[in-house]
């Protein structure tokens, strides 16, 4: 079951996404483009600084997480717009080679006053690595739409 | 002055990146990887949604903050990792073609007792678009590295 709007999660739902395989070329990529400090950037740099060997950038853990959670399908239908993040954690390293999977929660859920056909969710997503370790953790604010939910028009969410 | 330690910010400090114009294909190549929405994939599927145009997604937008903000080198000798980071909030959509710069302000510093040689930064990043509008905001925590340091072992930041 793939369509789920705002009515379908309720405080308490968990999901779990399939896995992905973070490759150092993955890794290396992104940190090309979005965080070119030495431990992301190749693996001997890497050995050389404090991290002792190569580790995924903050915010690609963070895209990963949320990558992942879109593979469940839960926001397929759903998704308006995120609002906020709060409480980004990265309580062990992400390695080149690690196995991913999120797992998130929703945590509260609201109708929303002001935009009708839509409510507000907040859910804890946590992503754990081929050990079990959980390897990053936020809280996301999601506006949703509803099942019957009235024509949104282009651009209403344009300050969102 | 590029060679910045924990010692050289203080509450108060600004610091404004060089800018940066997001393509289109920038947009929609990390969408492909990190968050497959069609607002966020092609021009045609972007426009019949709510948000009428092509937009980029929320990590994205974080993670240039972060390599803006990388670019000004207030990090390249004092980064050691991020602790977390709160308050993450889009207020305007970014489109192709934005032009974006990253603000930063040094809120609060603090020697760390548990870790010799370093101290905790607590810093807000803003980035704006090329009309003044703040598209982006998150507040960081890192550890920053002290000028006079001992050396620091690999992974001894394994858990961070």
């Amino acid at each position: 079951m793939c369509d789920y709007y705002f009515e379908d999660l309720n405080p308490g739902d968990k999901f779990t996404s399939p896995s992905f395989t973070l490759t150092a070329q993955d890794l290396i990529e992104f940190a090309q483009k979005y965080d070119p400090q030495p431990f992301h950037l190749d693996r001997e740099a890497a050995e050389a600084t404090h991290f002792g060997a190569l580790v995924a950038p903050g915010f690609q853990t963070a895209a990963l997480s949320w990558a992942l959670a879109i593979k469940t399908g839960v926001f397929r239908k759903s998704a308006l717009a995120g609002l906020g993040v709060e409480g980004l954690k990265w309580p062990k390293p992400v390695r080149a080679g690690d196995t991913l999977t999120c797992r998130f929660e929703v945590l509260e859920t609201r109708v929303s006053s002001s935009r009708p056909g839509t409510g507000v969710a907040v859910s804890r997503f946590d992503l754990v690595n081929q050990n079990g370790d959980l390897v990053f953790t936020m809280r996301m604010t999601q506006l949703l739409r509803c099942r019957e939910a009235p024509a949104v028009s282009p651009g209403q969410f344009g300050a969102r």
